[in-house]
């Protein structure tokens, strides 16, 4: 395991350490370091916050900023970011409208969360919006749901562009829960990713193997296939998302998504087959994003991630964002 | 190998296809696909162009819109693109102000850059500027001068706000010169690549090996040496680097780049390792570029950029862009 890091003890906090002082014209700690925060908040403005574990950056430290997070809380390597991390942000970044809390659906996520909301409750309005794009974790059929992956990178950016409009706590809460049927990703890794803790891989593929259906902590997917051409490997990952999406407009956002270690020219190779795949189901794409958003530390995969969006979706899409990571009309 | 392709013959055609679809708002094909160009070109604006050989998007493609090239071209992997490829990019762009060629100083792209220059001589005015970062290059002592690597998204920016801003062509030759010897670069790799064709490492790395000084066509470095933390390894970059910049102003735009197999929370540790490194010799960072902008296929490995530029420099950089791969401000 050869990595760019000192200890596994220091690493995360020196990443983001390098991240703050990179990009200090949109961000800034929070207090004692607990959050990354948006350098400037807008007052009357519902917070949006979000968080997780380290090791799938840029997400979410680089949508901190204008026209998406206010703040985001980060944990140690795929741990949850703990209550007192995610009141802080609360803390920091309400400014009297109320604060959105955005959660990939995992177990220890939605807990810390939900024991943050009820900490914060009696002085912030509070409500919480769940990220639940992965479609493999469903057909493992033990009851927790859909994983949140690399889509929650489109629910964090329409919910942060309609509130940068001046949406309600209410409405974003209604917008985030409707959005949840029109986006669904699926992942395939070539390699599997050593935790720099524990130093062992979560899960060892050989030459000539691949693992599809991976989940951005390492877990494994939900099927060992022999390794193919990316026309192979690629169109499984669309026909499983077309067949389990709801296809409530007929205008799509596609994401074709770095899982670490895929360089550019492969995510491009990979976002032609899918757009060919959709032409052929007569599906139209309106915007694209290729690049390596959501992380599983230095993982040899990528994602796909088709969302079906309304036209004032689109519109708060196309609005000014200024973040790390995603920047455009401003 | 395993990579996302399907033949080795394809996959520059894929990979790019797919990049002109995804980014169609600022890029079109240009005749014959010779080319990758500005979807509108400003009338009376000197024509920007550069290329390269594939393999080390979004190098240069990505850097195709408003405020950076009006045109790449992009040859196999590792090989620079024909002569007939960069005039037929000068004949689709130039508006009647000039074209100005960027050039990696590799001997097959100064040839071919000067080929089509001549070519074109006759029915066009232009210049040619050479991008030569790289510090490993001249201690090899081989007359060829340095490399072009990834200070060469530094000039190209530069130079593209300038011919925005109404630059003439003499005047875009002068600050491209003079840009030289204050862009100084240095790369390690952690794993050598593996190019399709040919399905052969370009060199072989131990688990406890590191290259220091390596190129981006998968050149071997100057010194193979034991791997070590990352303190160590980034410190040895920024010590060359500090020892063979010109220093022409007292502050600086840094660039952490990835090679293509690094992600994110990696470049930004190595981020903040450099930034401590300049803090100690009174060295100043105004403005930062973290990300993979110039890669080497899938090499695990980054390299690390210093400029020196003035107040109007950085204005320059600051100015409005609208690439795939760098875009603000508009």
């Amino acid at each position: 395991m050869k990595k760019f890091m000192n200890t596994a003890e220091t690493m995360v906090a020196e990443s983001i350490e390098g991240f703050v002082r990179a990009h200090e014209e949109f961000v800034a700690f929070g207090v004692e370091r607990k959050c990354i925060r948006r350098r400037h908040l807008v007052p009357g403005k519902v917070a949006i916050i979000s968080g997780g574990g380290a090791g799938h950056e840029p997400m979410h430290i680089g949508f901190v900023g204008r026209g998406m997070l206010d703040a985001a809380c980060v944990g140690h390597i795929f741990t949850s970011p703990t209550p007192s991390q995610i009141v802080s942000a609360i803390e920091e970044t309400d400014t009297g409208a109320g604060c959105l809390l955005v959660v990939k659906n995992y177990d220890g996520d939605v807990m810390n969360f939900e024991i943050a909301a009820e900490m914060a409750a009696g002085q912030h309005r509070i409500e919480m919006v769940l990220a639940c794009d992965d479609i493999e974790t469903v057909r493992a059929g033990d009851g927790r749901g859909r994983r949140g992956v690399a889509g929650t990178v489109i629910t964090e950016r329409l919910l942060g562009a309609a509130a940068e409009r001046g949406a309600s706590l209410a409405e974003l809460k209604a917008i985030g829960d409707s959005l949840s049927p029109r986006i669904r990703s699926m992942g395939v890794a070539l390699t599997g990713v050593t935790v720099p803790h524990t130093q062992r891989p979560t899960f060892t593929l050989g030459s000539s193997e691949i693992e599809m259906g991976v989940g951005i902590h390492g877990e494994p997917g939900y099927s060992r296939q022999p390794f193919a051409n990316a026309d192979t490997i690629v169109r499984r990952l669309c026909e499983a998302i077309v067949d389990d999406i709801k296809q409530a407009t007929d205008k799509g956002l596609l994401l074709v998504n770095g899982l670490g270690g895929t360089p550019p020219a492969e995510l491009y190779l990979a976002y032609n087959i899918v757009r060919d795949f959709l032409c052929e189901h007569d599906l139209r794409i309106e915007r694209s994003l290729v690049g390596t958003y959501a992380t599983s530390l230095d993982m040899q995969g990528l994602s796909v991630t088709l969302a079906f969006l309304s036209d004032e979706e689109f519109s708060l899409w196309d609005s000014p964002i200024s973040t790390a990571a995603l920047r455009w009309g401003c």
